[in-house]
């Protein structure tokens, strides 16, 4: 794990929280992009090093509408930049946490992705993520 | 803001998650720390540029019991590393940012410390830090 690659905040209205981010770090959005399979919107702002990433549904049964449904708005998980997700995938799994996705999928933000579920790290939904050469 | 310095994760016992984060980092803490002013036990984890503090409370009355009881273990607050923090504090008041500490505070990890309320920023706790030279 090289570093924090970026946070997902989950939001009612991308719209307006780009407005609040924007007036946070200073700047707009870098990018907005919609994956349709996961059913968000999203955007990222860039902070040094490190992503923000905006994330609002955009269907019901988005994990970001239940996630909001149950909670409101947030945290929704840290990413983490690796080198090797597949590699990383295999590590994790023998350390005994639980990752959703032993096979990564694509991401936003041209990243392979595979989640570990919170319950193996005290409530946390970790994410890494590997950009796609 | 220059970039995550790191983020806050609540948790019910600092020696158990010490174990997790660990294995996660691949690394054991670099530090831990009482604040007994914030009623906390705290270790903290380098990841490249960026740092994971995890957080017990050591009373009833602290900030993290009582978000730990409200909402379970996960991610308390997110810091963000700034050169200037009364200036950022300025800054950000007069952007419409409700400034919990107007006055900077002692933190954890020689660091200055203000908060910004939650309501103001899409329910996320934000900290701005800065180092103490």
């Amino acid at each position: 794990m090289n570093k924090i690659e970026h946070i997902g905040i989950a939001v009612k209205n991308l719209q307006e929280s780009n407005a609040v981010f924007e007036k946070l770090f200073g700047q707009p959005p870098y990018k907005e992009e919609e994956v349709a399979s996961e059913g968000v919107k999203t955007s990222f702002f860039m902070n040094g090093p490190n992503k923000i990433e905006l994330l609002e549904a955009t269907n019901p049964e988005s994990p970001i509408a239940k996630f909001l449904e149950k909670k409101g708005e947030g945290i929704h998980h840290i990413a983490f930049d690796v080198t090797d997700i597949e590699a990383e995938i295999q590590r994790l799994k023998q350390e005994g946490f639980v990752v959703l996705n032993e096979i990564p999928k694509k991401g936003a933000d041209n990243k392979l992705v595979a989640f570990l579920h919170p319950k193996s790290t005290n409530g946390v939904l970790i994410e890494l993520c590997q950009e796609i050469k």
